[in-house]
């Protein structure tokens, strides 16, 4: 596998990002793998984050994983979180590896563990991940800065998608199987979007509840139903996402409506999912204006949107049934 | 664990089913966790089952572990799956061990893996395990003879609903996590469905495709979203049962109609399903004439039905919905 990282990395002056984020993250997405395979018991550890979730055991035990990877990486500078959505040194600057060697510098922005409320009942859950040049993610153009993204899916295997796009290669999506001790295998080295016509149509409908109030919404319902769109729909962002990913074709709407906000974390998840949206030949929106996700640079790492995401001629329909004749 | 399931089954004569039987079956369902776990390659085996399914490697590897596993247990005398839905010998009967050296005779049948369509995204899967008194699940009653029912949820852990009524016995549906080589522990002795008020209420429409053709069952989705239900539906049946189970509340129907035929094979999906939702206090019911799966005797293995199941409550909603002023 470091082979073909390699030929798309090296050539493009990112032996750091090749040689150490990049294994350093997936092995520790084994590493969580493992800690949730261990935690029969799923419990609240007491505390809320910024965005008052309560904390699992097991949202704290990924934290740490990834807190520990990321400062045994000398070029990642700058590191935040969904539990602590504050840009900070990934390190003590006292410590041992503290001085990058390369003239690489990168911010990495995660949600350690997306998809609280199906943990208990052991669906598939994920790791939502995106680095950016730099040493900051905010100002910064997401489409321009932030070069990679990382989901990792928990699921009766454990599995990662890379997307990667970094200045002078190709966009690519990768579909990764994640084994013990560094033991990874590439299963799909260009994962895409199929082109229609489409055997089968997906979507992924969240927050539905909000259809009871947005007379569009609840068309765009009925026209899938109609039309015979199949229905998948976890609650995870990862799990679903993944799945139109896997089966090359779907639609996930997280609408934002009068009584129903913005709910997804544009730093934690959307800018991440977008890139490997993108990276995957779809399209990722902002179902309030239709504008792209990754075009406006965040101004708080706080920031929450709505997103509509998936196969780009799905989003189209998407947009315009939320939208009408808007932009 | 062994002792709680002692003190549930030796009172009443169940010391196979106890020590040998249920044993033999989590101890599987670790097997073909780790299966899973190894099989980064999920791919068509080249068959089809007698439900007209393409077989996965999957399906094949936990097919066979169960029935090396059923082997194994004197007094298992007859297995069929639903990848072979025909009664068989559980062994060769010139093998060891094939004589019963104990009164207790059983019969199991099962689903290896059920959820195919969601195994190349890696969602959570699960296996579907009935055990029956006696030689045969034909022609019997099976709320009286199907007596213990086991569901393995593979996701990010492996856990078991197990779920038992054994004549004399009080019924009980309990939550186990499964650890490698027999080491399993006690989640929840007693899982139920909650009692109303309740916080959320969930909803997992399967074939939500033949709503455009069933007003009914339109109307009932409509009732759901206007009544702010949380939509959870991984198109597996294990996932899906087990996510209300969890949660305590939640509603599953695979809708009947014109020209969507029922789906669920009463053996190896809707007998087991139905004793673990009765044991946990709910209701399992066929959406065509609202009988309870549990009444009406197999005439063969291959017979199929739709289901509504889950809080008793909703299963109320759900039937008036689809069956209207009809029994």
């Amino acid at each position: 596998m470091a082979s073909h990282l390699e030929n798309l990395l090296l050539p493009h002056g990112r032996t750091a990002l090749c040689k150490s984020v990049l294994p350093a993250l997936l092995d520790c997405i084994a590493d969580i793998a493992e800690s949730l395979h261990q935690s029969q018991h799923v419990s609240l550890a007491g505390g809320t984050n910024a965005f008052g979730d309560g904390q699992l055991n097991v949202d704290i035990s990924a934290e740490n994983l990834l807190r520990a990877a990321l400062a045994e990486c000398p070029s990642v500078e700058t590191a935040s979180s969904e539990e602590d959505p504050v840009e900070r040194p990934a390190r003590d600057s006292q410590a041992e590896g503290g001085v990058s060697a390369t003239s690489e510098k990168y911010t990495v922005a995660f949600d350690p563990l997306d998809g609280s409320s199906i943990i208990a009942p052991n669906w598939t859950v994920g790791t939502i991940i995106g680095i950016w040049d730099g040493g900051s993610a905010i100002h910064q153009r997401p489409s321009e800065k932030q070069i990679a993204a990382i989901l990792g899916v928990y699921g009766p295997r454990t599995t990662a998608i890379v997307a990667l796009r970094v200045p002078g290669g190709e966009p690519c999506c990768l579909e990764i199987g994640i084994g013990k001790s560094g033991a990874h295998e590439f299963l799909r080295s260009d994962m895409r979007f199929a082109d229609p016509p489409f055997k089968t149509r997906y979507f992924a409908p969240a927050n539905l509840r909000a259809a009871a109030e947005s007379e569009a919404y609840m068309r765009l319902i009925t026209h899938y139903v109609e039309k015979k769109y199949t229905l998948r729909y976890s609650g995870g962002l990862v799990p679903d996402l993944v799945h139109a990913l896997v089966k090359g074709h779907g639609v996930y709407i997280s609408p934002v409506t009068s009584v129903s906000e913005a709910k997804l974390r544009r730093l934690y998840e959307l800018f991440p999912v977008a890139l490997v949206v993108e990276c995957a030949g779809g399209k990722a929106i902002n179902p309030v204006d239709g504008e792209d996700i990754l075009t406006r640079p965040l101004e708080n790492c706080d920031e929450t949107a709505g997103l509509i995401c998936g196969t780009a001629e799905e989003v189209g329909i998407a947009k315009k049934a939320l939208l009408g004749s808007h932009p």
